[in-house]
This record gives C-alpha cells, sequence and structure tokens, in this order.
C-alpha cells in the first residue's frame, strides 16, 4: 500500500459525533445504486470505448496521465482532436458557418468524454442518445431558419449533476436522493437549452457536496486526469477532469466553498466563481435550501478566460434567468476590455498566515511575480487581512444549523460517512445547532468583514488579489480521500466575502525534483501541520500549478478580463 | 373622551409575555430624555415659531389640518411658500442658474418646516445653524466653480433619525440608544453629502421602528398633517409628516414592512420602497443586524414620481453607494419613459382575500379603474395569490428570534413597552425563538412565494399590481395608537416578495358623507374584525387615499416611470 502522508488521528478533532449511517438499511439501497451505475454503462456507447488493455487496471495505485493519453491516443481522430480543442467561440463560428454540424461536434466531445471516464471516472450519467436528436434538430433549425437559436448553439456543455435535470435522477451525491426526480429543470439548465446548448453528460461531486474532492458512495471517486492518485478536487470534481480532459467544450458547476475552483485548480483548467445571484442556482440538489449566510453559486469551468467571458455574458444577456428566478439579478453582464498590464495593480496572498502554502505553490507564486512584473504590471504584497476572522466566521456558518439539514439528507439511506464528510460536519460547532441570534451576529461579522476587504482595494488602490487555489496542487485521495484536502481557507475566504474569483492556470507543474518537502518547517498549528505532513512530493508528479484571481463584488467582468491578461503574461 | 374605535381586549391576541420594562430603571433616562427634548427646542429657530396663540392647545383632541394651514398662514412668505412647492429638479435648475441660493431655499423649508412640526411634531432634532453654514459653502463653491458639487446640491433633505450621523445621537426610537452617538455617517448620510444636499432635520419614528404608527417615549407621536387626530404612519411617520407638509424637499425613510409607504399613504405624498440593496442600509440602528429573510430598505418619500427618479438616479449613478458599502448593489439606475397608457397592463388588488379594505379604500380604487381605463390602461383584477401564506411567512420570520434583537435594545432603559410594540412582538410565535432549520424552511416559503409572484407577471401579462397601502386611510391614533394600525398585509406582503413599490396619491380623500360603516358586514376573522371595527367615518375626515403601485424585482426604474403616468392620469 502507498504512504498517501495520511494524517494520524484526524479523528481526534471531529466535532461531529451523530452518525446516521446504518448498514442494515444502506442494504436496501444497493440495488438502487447498481440500477443507476447498469443505466451509465448502459448508455455509454460501446463503439465510443477503447480496448479494456488500454485502461490499466492499478489506476488508484499507480499514477496514470489521462491528459496525456487523450492528446497521444490514436482512438481518437485528428479532427475530433481538433473540434475538442477548439474554443467554444470558435466552434460557435465555425457552427453558424455551418463549417462545422453540431452532431458532429457533438460526436467528437461525445467520443472523448467516453474515453476519458474509463481512466477518470467523472461522469454519473451520459445520455448521448439523447443529445444526437438535439443536436440533430438544431442542425435543422440552422438549415432552415439560417441562424442559430443562440450563443451555444451546438455546444456541448457539461454539467455537474447535483443541478436538476427534468425526468432524470438529481441526487447530489446523496444516495437516498436516488429517488428525486425532478419534474422541472434547474433555471440554468433552461438557460442552456434556450441558448443553444447541447447537454450529453452529468458529472461527479461528493456526498454531502462539502469535500473539497470528488467522491461518494454511488458512482465513487473521480480521478485527476494528469495523475490517476490525485484529487480531481471537489466538489465540481466531475466537472474540473471532465472540462480539463477537454471532454465537454465548457462545463456548469457549483461553489460553496472552492467547489468550482478546487477542480478547476487541481485539474488545470478555468473555473469562475461568480459572485453571487448573477447566474442562477434554483432547481439544485442541496443542503442549502433558505441557507442565505454563506450562499452558493454557479459558474463556468472553462479552456480559457475568453470562454468564460462568452459563456457569463450568453447566460445573462441572452439567458435572463431572473424571469425564470427572481432569486438572480437582472444585472447585464458588461463587456470589459482586456486591461493594459501597465494599467493593473495586483496583491499577491504568498500566505495567508493561517497555513503556509507548499512548495509547488510558493514556487508557483514567486514564478507568476516575475512574469507579471516583467509585464508591467504593479505587483505588490497582499498583507493577511483578518484570516482567522473569516476561517472561524465561515466554518461556524457552514453547521450553524448543527449538519441537521445534512444529516435529514443522508438518514433515509443510512449510508457510511466517508472520511471527509466527517471532516465537513466538524467545521466550526460540529453538531452542535446555533441560535438564529448567534447565526445573525455571524453574519454581522461576516458583512464587517466584506466590508473591510471593500476598503482595501480603495485604500491600497489594488485591483485584483491573486492567491493560492489550496496550500498545495491536488493532494493524494486514493482511499477514500483520506489524505484531504482539509484546508479550505484559501478557496472559502472568497465565499465568506462573496468576491468573484477565476481560477486560471499558470503553464507550470508540479515538479518533485525541485518542490521538496520544506525538512525544517515548523508547523504553526494542527491544521497546518495537517496539511504539511501529507506532501509527498513524488505523488504529486504532474499536477499543475493554478492561482485565484479575485476582484471587487458584482465587478466579475474586470475579473475576466484580467483573466485574459493573465492567461497571455502566462503563455508569453 | 373620544371614542376611537380601540379594538376592545386586545391583549388577547398578544403572545409577547416577558416585558423587558422597568420603570425604576426608566427613572433614571428621564433626564436624558428631557436633556434630548431641550436641545430640540434650543435648536429650533425662534423667529422662525408662529405665536403661540395659533397652536390649538386640543391637536390631540379635535382634528387640525396643518397642510390647510401651511398653504393660508401669513407667517411664511410668497416665497417661502413658492421655493417649498417647487420640485427638486427645478430647485436644483434655479440653484445652478443661481435663480436661487441654497441659503434662501434652505431657509424656506426650514421656516415651513418648523412651523409644521409646531402642529405635527414630526422632528426630533433640528440642526439649522449648521444647514446654513453647509448652504453658504455650497453657494461658494458654485460661485468660485461655476457648477454644483451633484445633482442634489442645495436640496433640503430630511432624514429619518434612525439613519446615523456622525456626532448626533442616532435612538432609532430606543430609549437606551439615547447614548449612542456614530462616529461615522451612514452610508445614505455620506451619499447626500456627496450629492450636495443640506441636512437640517432628522424625523420621527415609533418605539422598535415596528409600528406603522410614529410615536416613542422620547419625542412622542407625530401627528398626520392633514388631521391631527390621525396616524402619520410609521414607521418612517416623520418622514411622510414632513415631506407631505413641504417641510423638505425629499426625505429618506426606510421600511421592512410598510415603514415608507404606510406614513406616506397616510400623510399623501410619494413614497418608494425600491428592491433590497438598491439603496444602502449601512450604518443605520435597528434590530435587524444580521437579519436576512426580510431586509430592510431605504428609499424616498417624495412630492412627485419624477422626483423619485431625479433621487434614485442621483443617489445611486452619482453617489455609487458600493464603494462605501458592498452591500449595496453596482446597478446602475437606468432611464426609463414615462409608458404609454395603452401599452400597460395593470391587475387591481381590490381586496386580498384576508382583511376587506374600508370604504374609502373601495371608493378609491374604483375611481383609480375608471381613471385608468378612460386613459386607455388595460385593467384587470388581480386575484388573491398566497395572501395568507405571505402573511403568515413574513409574521413568522419578524420574529423568528423571539424578539430577542428587540429586547435587548429596549432592556437597558427599562422604558414602557407602547401597545403597537406589544402587538409586534405578538407577530409569528411571539416570544417563541424559533431554530434555524425553521427559519431556513421559512426563507424558502418566502423564495416560493417570489417565485410565484414572478411567474404571475409573465403568465398575465401583467405590468404592475396595484393595491391598497393599508386598509384604510390614516387610522386615528390618539391615546398612544391604541387604534392601529394593526393589519400590515397590504404593505409588507411586497417586503416578504421583495418588490419595488411606489405609494402615489390619487387626489381622493376620505369623506364622511360618503364612505360610510358598512353596517352589515360580517368580519371574516379576528384581524378582519379589529380594522372594520375601528373605522368611524367621522374621525378620518380629509385623509387622504393613496395607493401602492408594485413591479418585478429589480425593475425598479419602471415602477417609477409608470408613477408617472399615474401621477398625471390621477391629475387628469
Amino acid at each position: 500500500m502507498i504512504n498517501i502522508g495520511a494524517p494520524r488521528n484526524i479523528e481526534k478533532l471531529y466535532k461531529f459525533k451523530d452518525d446516521v449511517s446504518n448498514p442494515q438499511i444502506f442494504e436496501a439501497w444497493k440495488p438502487k445504486i447498481k440500477a443507476y451505475l447498469d443505466d451509465l454503462v448502459r448508455e455509454t456507447p460501446k463503439e465510443y470505448l477503447v480496448p479494456a488493455s488500454e485502461v490499466p487496471e492499478n489506476l488508484d495505485e499507480k499514477a496514470f496521465d489521462t491528459i496525456s493519453y487523450l492528446k497521444k491516443t490514436k482512438y481518437l481522430t485528428d479532427k475530433e482532436k481538433s473540434i475538442t480543442s477548439t474554443s467554444v467561440m470558435d466552434l460557435e463560428k465555425l457552427i453558424e458557418k455551418k463549417k462545422l454540424s453540431s452532431v458532429e461536434v457533438l460526436k467528437a466531445f461525445a467520443h472523448r468524454a467516453v474515453i476519458a471516464n474509463e481512466f477518470t471516472n467523472f461522469a454519473t450519467q451520459f445520455f448521448i442518445k439523447e443529445a444526437l436528436t438535439r443536436a440533430k434538430n438544431l442542425d435543422e433549425y440552422l438549415a432552415k431558419n439560417g441562424k442559430t437559436v443562440g450563443p451555444l448553439h451546438g455546444i456541448p456543455v457539461s454539467v455537474k449533476e447535483q443541478i436538476g435535470m427534468a425526468g432524470k435522477i438529481t441526487h447530489g451525491g446523496w444516495v437516498a436522493w436516488l429517488d428525486y426526480i425532478p419534474k422541472e429543470d434547474a433555471t440554468s439548465v433552461k438557460m442552456l437549452k434556450k441558448l443553444g446548448a447541447v447537454l450529453f453528460v452529468r458529472t461527479n461531486e461528493p456526498q454531502t457536496l462539502m469535500h473539497l474532492d470528488s467522491n461518494n458512495n454511488i458512482t465513487g471517486r473521480t480521478r485527476n486526469p494528469h495523475n490517476s492518485l490525485l484529487s480531481a478536487g471537489g466538489s465540481s470534481g466531475g466537472e474540473g477532469c471532465c472540462v480539463s480532459s477537454h471532454a465537454s467544450a465548457i462545463g456548469l458547476g457549483s461553489d460553496i466553498g472552492g467547489s468550482i475552483r478546487a477542480p478547476a485548480g487541481f485539474c488545470g483548467c478555468f473555473g469562475f466563481r461568480p459572485s453571487s445571484r448573477r447566474i442562477s442556482t434554483a432547481g439544485g440538489v442541496s443542503s442549502g435550501k433558505g441557507q442565505e449566510s454563506i450562499v452558493a453559486v454557479e459558474g463556468p469551468l472553462a479552456h480559457s478566460a475568453s470562454d468564460v467571458n462568452y459563456f457569463m455574458d450568453g447566460y445573462i444577456n441572452t439567458g435572463k434567468p431572473w424571469e425564470d428566478d427572481p432569486w438572480s439579478l437582472p444585472m447585464p453582464w458588461r463587456q470589459v476590455e482586456k486591461p493594459k498590464a501597465t494599467d493593473v495593480t495586483v496583491a499577491i496572498m504568498y500566505d495567508n498566515g493561517l497555513v503556509k502554502p507548499l512548495p509547488p505553490i510558493q514556487r508557483g507564486l514567486n514564478e507568476v511575480t516575475k512574469k507579471l512584473k516583467a509585464a508591467g504590471v504593479n505587483v505588490v504584497t497582499f498583507d493577511p487581512l483578518c484570516i482567522s476572522e473569516a476561517y472561524d466566521v465561515c466554518h461556524q456558518l457552514y453547521t450553524c444549523d448543527g449538519n441537521k439539514a445534512q444529516k435529514e439528507m443522508l438518514r433515509p439511506s443510512g449510508e457510511p460517512l466517508l472520511p471527509l464528510t466527517k471532516w465537513a460536519f466538524s467545521m466550526g460547532n460540529g453538531d452542535k445547532p446555533l441560535s438564529i441570534t448567534e447565526n445573525r451576529a455571524l453574519n454581522t461579522r461576516r458583512d464587517t468583514l466584506r466590508k473591510t476587504y471593500n476598503d482595501y482595494f480603495f485604500k491600497n488602490k489594488v485591483d485584483f488579489i491573486i492567491s493560492p487555489t489550496y496550500t498545495c496542487v491536488a493532494p493524494c485521495t486514493i482511499q477514500d480521500g483520506i489524505a484531504g484536502p482539509y484546508f479550505w481557507g484559501y478557496t472559502s475566504l472568497w465565499n465568506v466575502l462573496d468576491l468573484p474569483t477565476l481560477v486560471a492556470p499558470t503553464g507550470l507543474f508540479q515538479n518533485p525534483k525541485v518542490d521538496k518537502v520544506e525538512e525544517d518547517y515548523k508547523p504553526r498549528s494542527e491544521i497546518d501541520e495537517i496539511e504539511h505532513a501529507k506532501y509527498i512530493p513524488e505523488l504529486s508528479d504532474g499536477a499543475p500549478i493554478c492561482f485565484q484571481l479575485t476582484g471587487r463584488k458584482y465587478f466579475d467582468e474586470e475579473v475576466v478580463a484580467f483573466g485574459e491578461l493573465f492567461e497571455d503574461i502566462m503563455k508569453a
């Protein structure tokens, strides 16, 4: 067995006591899980699969690089590789000009998705036949009307499973929800359909949706496409893997503590957490119904910042989600030009003062600093600002109902609790419910934090803050994710503050030869020790290094436009 | 003593048990109240007062019409009357063109305000000397720079007392808060100053801010300017009275259940409750810190819909409140043209099914229907939609912390609880605190209501809903407001739904000869009986009839633009 650096005695930190699992009850649910998995097999087109001999049996024991495999494999044609490497905007132009049909675009992505899934297990459901009919209809519409139905006409889009689809099981990672079949599409699904998108795959997520990894008792663990031993991140880990594998043109995830950004950061694609209420979350399965202290958002995972911009523009300005869901803001998506490097001031969070980033992240931040400075960007150091306060407020708010909503969703199936579920339930005050008065006091502390950070931007004339996505690159999560990720503080900070944050790849990757363990490191705290103890350079080989770009609340457009500049500078 | 139709045995409906008042403790606070009142007298310019002989001693026993008095009095010059009758936009133009100075505009309003206050008691603080210095500085700025500082340059604006001002006691109607002197202005006050407004008066509100009337243990009861026996509404009753008396050019109030709209409706001016987060509420004293289920909003009370539009435009587009308070949305105020009558479909709520509107309101709605139809507006009937559900959700949410926040604000002073405070504390589950889980369930029910109403507009192709502001015109509230208002359901509906709502006068007034009691009326419920029993036509003589115009969430601009059309049609 590989030593994955799992923290010893993590149980001693559990504040979670009331385990709602029940093996006897769970037994009765196993046939439903089997039926669900059988459906996945049945709906996977056999002709798309690579021969079994291509797929190593020990994917969870020996690192396998799916990204490289997909680039090299002979089972995808050059045309399929070319289509699946094209940006959304360019695909849309090619479809509009009839240089590509919706059907052939779908087939290319579906083929790549099926292969990628054999190695990584990112899909919870395929419905490619249905998608083919949809793509045919779109082609006919274009032929007949001479115009597309919308800005995503014919674009194959992957969607996190938790986002409800009419007539399809929507379980959100909870076994008990295998019985739930929504009658209506989630607002976001309605929007995607309205814009012309072709939906064909739904993607994996963790039990409870509250891990920065993606493992559950239904479809199991999603592997990192760069290295099969590593976490794909979570909770939108299926999306992170799918989009990074170019198995969809763009995907939709959700995020309450890092759930779009950890997957993007671990798998190496762009991932955007918009300010709240710009993208609708209506119609998703979650434990957060009626919870308003730290709200979940949905947002895209994509191959580029400009694809993120294109998606947000289409979703908001053409989709008009507020007509279906009044929670969404009728705030148009503004077209903001990519800024000039010399006009930009960036503050870099080299360390949040709570958990020190590990060597690959340190190296990455230094490289990024060099490149930004070379490009003319004004780079300053971000001094930790109320980080402990934000962490405390966040964790108390996550569990302020004493995990009641979560337990009521787990209890009916009696499913076993995964280690990271127990970890999430141990945040804040664990199983102890707070009063409404205490909840409001935490909201007020949160609002003070928001004001403090808003003032920070103005007082320091800082346009954007760059920060690590996580303490390290993707951690190893074989053996039920026991090796983490544990510390959410780098992503969850931006959820407490509700600031728009784009994860962007740097083009850098972990390298065991360079990113060695700091042997003499003295941990600052228990959580710092946990995060540092489990870093084993050899295990993370090839994991991408990605950072978060954060701007002011509701200035989402500026963040994405800066993402385009960042992308240029990193590629230069 | 006048029979004011006070409901008998209202106490039997009290769910409120824990009375935090304590006469002994309160005794110690009386000198602070006296000092506060002495300051009000000291800061009232003697030269502005009318002779004591002009002010009837029995204002609380015999109806007195301050509005008519102000129009006729010789103690205001014709020029003062003319200035105080000019719209904000026209005043601004006259100041900009130097046809009027900021000083003379201030003096005219301050003079009218001081006189109006002698009859109605709407002011909690005057600071006219300070305002004169400010006005002089503005005049000098304009003379020197040839331009104004902003769109409210030299405009005398009244502000509800609860909205914090640096260096000035800000008590919000709680005696214990007489010790509170904010160091910083509330965001809205900063905005008003930034725009060039001249602040000179702060206005009255009720104990706890949770009455639709304005009476407290500090400055007492504000009288309705049309009829001194009637309520000025609440909680922004001081504003309603001040603006309707033309004692300020425009005013700023706040609203969580009708607190802008009841005062506007009772006193006969325009009052706008915007969608949440368009006008900042940061820096106000309230019991709602961290409470997000039904959020308070601030908004203007004004002489016309176009003044409301002008104010919102300036506050949002020039003020940019989000730079100071990130809770505010950076959503520009759009310039929307007044619609054509024939393009508009209006649904009229003649009755919400829960409490039947009383005769003056019935007559008013019928008159409005006739006028709208004559103008070409498509008028349909609004069939009550989830009214009981909204009322229940709203009342449970108001008190879901078991009134804890309120009690902690009342307790230190031991002040006696006014009857309407007891009524507000009896809403929902009264003193019984709910759990966070129950709060979330209520939020979810609220969100379902919001979706239902959003769908209503689209499915029925309805642009606006017109509804009563209250079951009746302003009720009699001498004797500590014992005769109500009790039923908040007509205004609080729009708070639960967070829909932009403008109260607009119809030009109609209660008339005892026409609006007779429905003798054979069979009450539907206890609350319906209470509201009907206390209608005594003779007591409400001359009270204005005003209605609410409601549109879709964040389509505030359309509501105000329709308000301009409504105003035209009512005047026609």
